[in-house]
């Protein structure tokens, strides 16, 4: 099926192919070779997947879109700071090749002008055995995903004509801005400008600085998070050379452009787009690159500033422990208990991104649920996508307070989290990898305060115990002690085996068994069950084959009906059966009913 | 209970209280009597809620933070191209009263400098009976969502002392900016900088842009959603004045701040931030607000460029038609074929904001679709937030290319995205206010398909043909006619009443039932049974209280079979009693299979 957005980016690419405006870059006579019928259009998304449409894998070179990411590395090269110190981030409001250096100290305005990239080139360490230029090409490899090369030709034409620059470099070495004499420095810097991309690359960089800095594909960490938003900060505000304003005012998408035809721009968070078509408008940026751009911009309402899907609340759903309960049978008077008492837990599910805004809602929910009923709260990380530090930091303090009003918290994690809760001081007592196990130790402590007991059966019953029997009277449990054979399972045994014919039930005596279904390969608990109940009942009534397997998880006792002795009762012993079938209604019922209110509990939103 | 993010504040507050640099603005006398130790942070969430402490109450002089916001007036009154023939946008590089005017067009760079904010004063039109000064009251009072008013005595100082402003008033007259003599222009814009307002004030004004414009508490818009990123925009780059670059690199908010000492700065999407604190530094900007600004930015990751949890998909949740069914009871044949074919019916639920970067992973989802059994495709849209008009729009080309695919689309809202989707031409035969409305019409369509009738029972069926009966017979059947009384109900009247003891069943022999639950005062469905299907058998069974209402919605015929009749069956007819229960039981185990069924796929995540 043909994609509507591939079908609209074929439609925006036709609307452009036909624009023969700009002129290619002609400083060197290697780039004056470029096409000018050369276009492509890319936009890649934070999972990978990429849209393209024209001359998408053709190679040029990279040129100054270089300078927004070698920013990067000089940042975790040197450090904030001492890049600040040597290279300013306010915009020059100058063309592209201007000698605008600050008064005084002779820092360039800016990495994005000439001055400033030879500069950031120059804060580059040789590292590991490798030289510069290497370091940088394993760099921007990362963002692009792939090994990238110089293009040796274009290289050499940069370095043999690059006189401007050199009186930039012996400035800035002058200024002390470059610590060594700028030769080499300044070599690195036109291999830097000559690696080889594809406008595919350009929008899977971007699509790597729309995701924290991690490659989208391949998953490998490009740039480290914290100097993701420093990188584009100096795009956002200097990526356009003196058209940087207009370009935040009408597109809004932090970017940066090369004499060689590409465009980069970024939605944060969101996209890498790419544009490659060489002919440049009289600023040096690609004509149709800048107006792909901005119909891009408006016409899919990606400016960045009026973002107007931002994740409100991290909660999606909260329940209470009457309305779900853990993953396994109760005994009657139990489940009594969290019928009456349930409310005294609860389950607060969060999702997505945590950070300020979409956790600062959760604490004031939670303040609200310590005046209520409420002693027992579980945050239900499971689809939480990731968690910054700020946002774990304050559910530890929201733990810390509800903990001084008597409100236990206790988390559900699938082990992503288990490092960042650990190192807010969160017990790992509190923290389940199951909802199953956070809602059982709830439910526990809860029926223990309540009843002042362990809902847990001790021992072994007797029959005329177990709530299937009763209803019989002491001559009905005796006829069934004489007639129903007695069963023992080891620890780890199986007692029924999905897909067989449900021949008999059981009723356990003593022990805990857990049903399991098998999904995508492994088990999955679906119940547990303890002295006392039903064993397979559902299939032995309806006659459908068993839906699950039944495992012993401790030395089990149980006696067994078989179906026939079943059948027959109806004729043998009428009265005992009709006994036996109502207090079986009876329980499935039941559990019908805490079914319906879970299923209403989780489609409330 | 204390918030961990008002202590948080509180502790920022306190670092910052001693602080004493800086110095009141004093070029009018009455500015130079502003209290240095005022000093107040307030930070409003989208949904209202306002974190404050210290002088949030204060009121001082709004000064240059106007400018932001009468930009956007301006914009409103006419329009953006106009706008930008008169006043630039790109940063100036220079102080606040800088006479910055381009060459040859006479055009101020930016809206944040006096001179282009007195030019942009002078595109506000006079409207409605009001003249400018009014309207600008107004506008801000609604971003406020107060009324606003002026103090007077700041305002004849800074007129009396405006010499440089009418200098620069009449070169902008010269130019032809600003299209009348200066002096009304001047007077109004002394006036707008001469507005009070107060800490928590601006902290509304900034989460009024965070939400797109709509004040969070009033819910009044205040600007039009299409110029909240021009305003955004113009604060990004130009708002900080000379250390605008550096700001966008550091705090990475959009922000303006006034010589009354204020500063307003917004986190796109999330928040409102404000501080006053009114010693200002050489820059102008107020400096406590500075520091405050750069640790709440660093302390709490507020940067805008590195947002951590901008949404991924908007699909939270697909199942198909055997997994979750319409809250009605179907004949067990019915139920059979569902299993088996379910797989046709998909419901993807959409949650949050859908924008380009949301929807596009759920149209390569839907497209995955097509290539499988999937002939019924439900949009589920209860809990989607907002929708822009990208993506509804593709949306519907979605539609269009899956009905290509023999691959219906319907859509489940509860109401606020009819507009939306009819605008895009959407049949309203496709659109549903509830999902059990979508999945009955999926379900019965489904079931018309594969077996080639309609499963609903056609007039009165017979006793011996309702499921209850089936193990029956034909004398059973008569001595079930001749003992069983028979009721009828016209439409709309009651069956059953919720709380009332259940001292009867019903079997439907013609008819449709709803069963209801009283929610919140209104009336929820939870089950809808046709002829042959039994009602009311749980609370008959196990003699709890009714839990449901169920109401006729067409004319009933039913048996009635009475509790007292059923326990005196036992001696009667024990063999017959057997087979109801027996057929009790599996119906219900049945319903309980479904729901274990639907509750793992609404656990799914």
């Amino acid at each position: 099926m043909p994609s509507p957005i591939q079908e609209y980016l074929q439609q925006l690419h036709a609307r452009y192919l036909p624009i023969t405006e700009g002129k290619v870059a002609d400083y060197i006579p290697e780039l004056s070779k470029a096409n000018p019928g050369h276009f492509g259009i890319c936009v890649a998304t934070r999972d990978g997947h990429v849209y393209e449409i024209g001359d998408t894998r053709q190679a040029f070179t990279i040129q100054s879109i270089s300078k927004a990411l070698v920013y990067g590395l000089a940042l975790e090269d040197r450090g904030e700071e001492h890049v600040l110190s040597r290279i300013g981030v306010e915009p020059s409001g100058e063309a592209f090749n201007a000698i605008s250096l600050k008064e005084g100290t002779g820092t360039p305005f800016n990495p994005m002008i000439n001055a400033g990239a030879i500069a950031t080139c120059g804060q580059i360490l040789k590292k590991d055995g490798k030289n510069r230029i290497q370091r940088i090409m394993d760099y921007l490899g990362a963002f692009a995903g792939r090994g990238l090369s110089v293009n040796e030709s274009v290289y050499r034409s940069e370095s043999s004509t690059g006189h401007r620059n050199r009186a930039i470099g012996w400035l800035l070495r002058n200024f002390g801005i470059l610590d060594e004499d700028p030769d080499e420095t300044l070599e690195t810097y036109f291999q830097q400008c000559s690696l080889e991309v594809t406008c595919r690359d350009l929008a899977l960089m971007g699509a790597t600085l729309a995701n924290q800095g991690v490659h989208p594909v391949t998953q490998q960490r490009a740039i480290a998070a914290d100097y993701v938003d420093n990188v584009l900060g100096v795009m956002a505000t200097c990526g356009m050379y003196d058209w940087s304003g207009e370009w935040v005012y009408r597109v809004g998408l932090p970017a940066k452009s090369g004499v060689g035809g590409g465009i980069l721009a970024v939605l944060p968070g969101q996209l890498g787009i790419a544009v490659f078509s060489p002919p440049l408008d009289s600023q040096g940026n690609s004509h149709r690159g800048i107006q792909v751009c901005m119909d891009l911009s408006r016409e899919l309402s990606l400016h960045m500033l009026n973002p107007t899907a931002t994740p409100r609340s991290a909660a999606r759903l909260a329940y209470h422990g009457a309305e779900v309960l853990a993953r396994r049978r109760l005994p009657p008077s139990a489940r009594e208990l969290l019928r009456r008492h349930g409310q005294c837990i609860r389950v607060i599910e969060l999702q997505g991104g945590l950070i300020f805004s979409t956790i600062e809602p959760v604490l004031r929910y939670a303040a609200e649920l310590a005046t209520t009923l409420c002693r027992h709260l579980i945050f239900d990380l499971r689809t939480v996508v990731s968690a910054n530090a700020v946002s774990v930091n304050l559910l530890a303090e929201l733990c810390t307070k509800l903990a001084q009003q008597g409100v236990r918290v206790l988390f559900c994690q699938p082990g992503r989290m288990l490092v960042a809760l650990r190192s807010v001081g969160i017990s790992l007592d509190h923290v389940f990898s199951t909802l199953d196990a956070a809602l059982e130790n709830c439910e526990d402590a809860l029926l223990l305060e309540v009843s002042g007991a362990s809902w847990r059966p001790r021992g072994r019953l007797e029959l005329g115990e177990c709530p299937l029997f009763r209803a019989c009277t002491a001559e009905d449990v005796a006829f069934l002690r004489q007639e129903l054979p007695e069963r023992g399972y080891g620890a780890g045994t199986t007692l029924i085996t999905a897909g067989h014919t449900a021949d008999e039930m059981l009723v356990l005596l003593k022990g805990t068994v857990e049903v399991r279904i098998r999904v995508d390969g492994s088990n999955q608990r679906v119940d547990v069950l303890t002295a006392g109940m039903t064993v397979g009942e559902m299939a032995f009534l309806d006659g459908s084959p068993r839906s699950a397997d039944v495992v012993a998880q401790e030395s089990v006792e149980c006696v067994v009906i078989p179906k026939a002795w079943f059948d027959a009762l109806t004729e043998r012993r009428p009265q005992l059966k009709i006994k036996l079938l109502q207090e079986m209604t009876r329980e499935i019922s039941a559990r019908l009913r805490q079914a319906n209110l879970e299923i209403s509990a989780l489609h409330r939103s």
